[in-house]
């Protein structure tokens, strides 16, 4: 079924070609140009339809945004939200999230946010999942020193996992929410995910986290 | 009308001090003497009615457990469990667990129980709480180097604060479990309000954290 709106989604991804870069390794040590102002750089792994990202660029227009979203269907729906947003402070990158240091230099972004990313719950995919030391060295790498990483999730188990692995790698802990909606921040911004179930009933778990 | 019992808790508590032992700060470096070997210490701090160190008495017949409850009318009942059983590895303190080095050494002991501390949920009254960093201080001290406390509660608020202490005390995570009951661990040993808030579907958190 997917195959069907291939050709559509590649010529979308071509005309917006401003909005979603390709050969994104180009811009690596240089993204402040790409924005045409020295404003912070936040970067989402995992953007999917781009609700948070959209939601975070509106709110903080002196941040720039970057969401890297694999999935090509998925990410020209992000695309679409923010070219109907008018938002110049956001990009995508239309990436594998497998190794940032091919478009990111050392000490070039000031925030990681982690939404909802895959549990990958077998133990034989621990390595996939985007709390996995060898993911928290990259983050470190790319990160400036004392940048946290904000990781949210509705899943239990990754949760638990990660807040184990994080301090495992020496970060620290700055903030733990067990119950992100019933705490009422009025600052969060949702995904779509969130959104979705969250009204279910769902406790979403956040933590924000620093490297030393 | 806690009054009326007291005379009774008094007599009780000085007929039994070779369990509930008086003058507990005698025995600071020596308490392997006094429970003649040279097993691993672990200590409870806040024993209440004694369900959780009885059955870990029993189940860890080498190691020696000793409880610190200030409540004389828990503690009764939780040296009454205890000679029931005629456990000879476990002792108890009638103290106040403020200054802990009063009654132990450095690195007298080898593991520390936090069962469902009071959370202390005003701001104000932080310093009471037993994850406060004045108290992460002292349970470092007499602590082994490596060694671990084992921290459970169904206070949300209170687990969120504490991971992030102790994190900001530079601890190490080892394991955080966030609905130990639906997780089933065979091992875990109930404390009485455990069982009574575990029953009533409260959820119950537990981490395993070490000094570096």
């Amino acid at each position: 079924m997917r195959q069907r709106y291939k050709p559509w989604v590649d010529d979308y991804l071509r005309n917006n070609s401003q909005l979603v870069l390709p050969n994104a390794h180009e811009h690596k040590n240089n993204w402040q140009s790409v924005f045409s102002n020295q404003n912070p750089l936040h970067l989402e792994i995992g953007t999917g339809k781009g609700q948070f990202l959209v939601g975070m660029a509106k709110k903080f227009p002196d941040v720039n945004f970057i969401g890297i979203e694999l999935e090509k269907r998925t990410i020209v729906s992000a695309a679409q939200k923010m070219i109907e947003e008018k938002l110049d402070n956001v990009l995508l990158l239309n990436e594998n999230a497998i190794d940032l240091s091919e478009f990111f230099a050392t000490n070039e972004i000031s925030t990681i946010y982690l939404n909802f990313s895959d549990p990958w719950p077998k133990n034989r995919h621990e390595k996939r999942r985007l709390t996995y030391h060898t993911f928290l060295k990259q983050y470190n790498k790319i990160l400036k020193p004392g940048s946290e990483i904000i990781f949210k999730t509705d899943n239990q188990g990754l949760f638990e996992y990660s807040l184990v692995r994080f301090s495992e790698y020496g970060m620290k802990l700055k903030e733990v929410n067990l119950d992100l909606h019933n705490h009422m921040d009025p600052e969060n911004i949702m995904t779509e995910y969130e959104e979705k179930f969250s009204a279910k009933g769902q406790r979403i778990h956040r933590c924000r986290v620093a490297f030393e």
